[in-house]
């Protein structure tokens, strides 16, 4: 499929790193490289930097996807589309990310978070592929869930936020929560700072017959609750560093929601809960999705279509 | 706008009475029949008997709009198409309703839940027109919620079934709730009949300043926290029987919703959180809403178009 895909130069900016791609598809990658995030004008001259490179080279990208650290602006019809907005990353608030990049190059340019892009590459290429309706989420540093219905990322004033929604606790669990905004939110309960802070070690070494892992199955049980009653996805795929480290959390996170639905709704058949098909590439894989999705939407960028590659 | 739009059938089919309207906007109603809900087919017989006098007339519809209690298969793909589903409603489960009227009348017909017509009706006349994100939620006998994102109902392998989600609780309250699944979930404990079990009395009589309207309003404010991160609509109405009988919510709601975002989104100026601007004739007017969306939705069916009235 990726032969006929044309290239796309992918931006994955991340809290700590940048991976930029230069490919088709996750099996078509023709060039990667890697920056760490320091100060906006710095990185962005070092994305650029990369970008400039393989626009100058044999193989030009046909189209450019940005997928982000949020909050930022992905409203296309927005003055600031583009941008990061209040953040608590020194120097980003205000920065403009897609805005700068697609002027610089003009080539279709799509931007979104970057659980949306994962969660759209997850669609294409990965777990999700054939499905209109369903979520991708990351358990690591923060929570965060790409939703997907009727082949769309949902969003209205803003993009999802899901991660912080509201849940119901264990009966007998009453430790405040993490999140410094709302407590006992799902991130405040089950990202990996919070299960750190609520233990005192990295989630990475703790036993998977801890305690601590049915009240985190619990939190994520609940959030998938209320994203199955709130849009009903036809499956959900959750990946990030803490379910890569304990994937034991899988069977007690699908027992968990088993329990919470309580028979009130019927879920679709197969395996609803999954980990991502993408692995670590759903992240970097975004851009591209991004970039082909914009191009997709960007039909007067067509005069490029004959720029294929062999993968 | 009314005197452009073709005539539409709708009905609203509901848990204890049947409302069919003949006309094409709240402002524009020819005939209103009220028909009580029994079993399935006699039900469906006084519907067509309605129906078929009206497509008799000088100004026969043009479309069919039907708004249905749920569980039902809303899935335009699905065989099962316009049928109610699993339900406590005796007789109703597997009934066949918009099919068999869509053979009968041969025209466009839309089907969908009750509260999602009613956001539909809302978006086109009422408090949420222009706004292709927002939010419908009823607070009565069930809560009910009907999420617009993009224009569109959201749904994947079901319809939206938000009145059940999961949330945090009021520290120090235990009650267990009253939702025969899930127990304390939001129709659990701010339903009527959530009211009325909790304090053995009907939710219309309670005092404005009974200690159980803040455990209420908390509870609406969580779901509202949960649909601005999950879908970040534009607005958030809320009618029902409830909130008709015990406005005063509406500031509690709204103070509640502040403090559990606590800062962590801008919600859009204005007032985010409205009562519908159709009042009672939200429900009602969802069928003519969606009646009018499958004939936009089905070009062949537009011959019909000259067939105007004055309102």
């Amino acid at each position: 499929m990726s032969d006929h895909l044309p290239l796309i130069a992918a931006v994955e900016l991340g809290g700590t790193k940048c991976v930029c791609l230069l490919g088709s598809g996750p099996d078509a990658i023709v060039d990667r490289r890697r920056i760490p995030t320091g100060a906006p004008d710095e990185t962005l001259a070092a994305i650029e930097a990369v970008l400039d490179g393989w626009q100058a080279g044999s193989r030009p990208f046909a189209a450019l996807g940005i997928a982000s650290f949020g909050p930022a602006d992905v409203d296309p019809r927005s003055k600031t589309w583009g941008g990061i907005l209040a953040t608590t990353k020194p120097g980003w608030e205000g920065t403009d990310v897609a805005g700068r990049l697609r002027r610089r190059y003009a080539v279709a340019t799509g931007f979104d978070t970057d659980v949306n892009g994962a969660a759209l590459a997850e669609g294409r290429w990965g777990a999700a592929r054939g499905l209109l309706d369903f979520a991708y989420i990351t358990v690591g540093t923060g929570i965060g869930v790409g939703l997907i219905t009727g082949g769309r990322t949902i969003g209205g004033f803003s993009h999802a936020e899901a991660g912080h929604l509201r849940i119901g606790r264990v009966p007998g669990d009453d430790w405040p929560g993490a999140c410094a905004f709302h407590g006992d939110c799902v991130e405040g309960l089950a990202s990996g700072p919070a299960i750190a802070a609520r233990l005192g070690r990295d989630p990475a070494s703790i036993a998977a017959d801890d305690e601590v892992w049915p009240l985190v199955a619990h939190a994520l049980a609940q959030l998938l609750h209320n994203l199955v009653l709130t849009a009903a996805p036809r499956r959900i795929l959750i990946g990030g560093g803490v379910m890569q480290a304990q994937p034991h959390l899988f069977p007690m996170i699908r027992a968990a929601l088993g329990q919470s639905l309580n028979g009130y709704v019927t879920l679709p058949a197969g395996e609803f809960v999954q980990p991502p098909g993408l692995g670590d590439m759903a992240g970097p894989c975004g851009g591209i999705a991004l970039g082909l999705d914009a191009r997709g939407a960007d039909p007067s960028d067509r005069e490029e279509e004959d720029v294929r590659h062999s993968a």
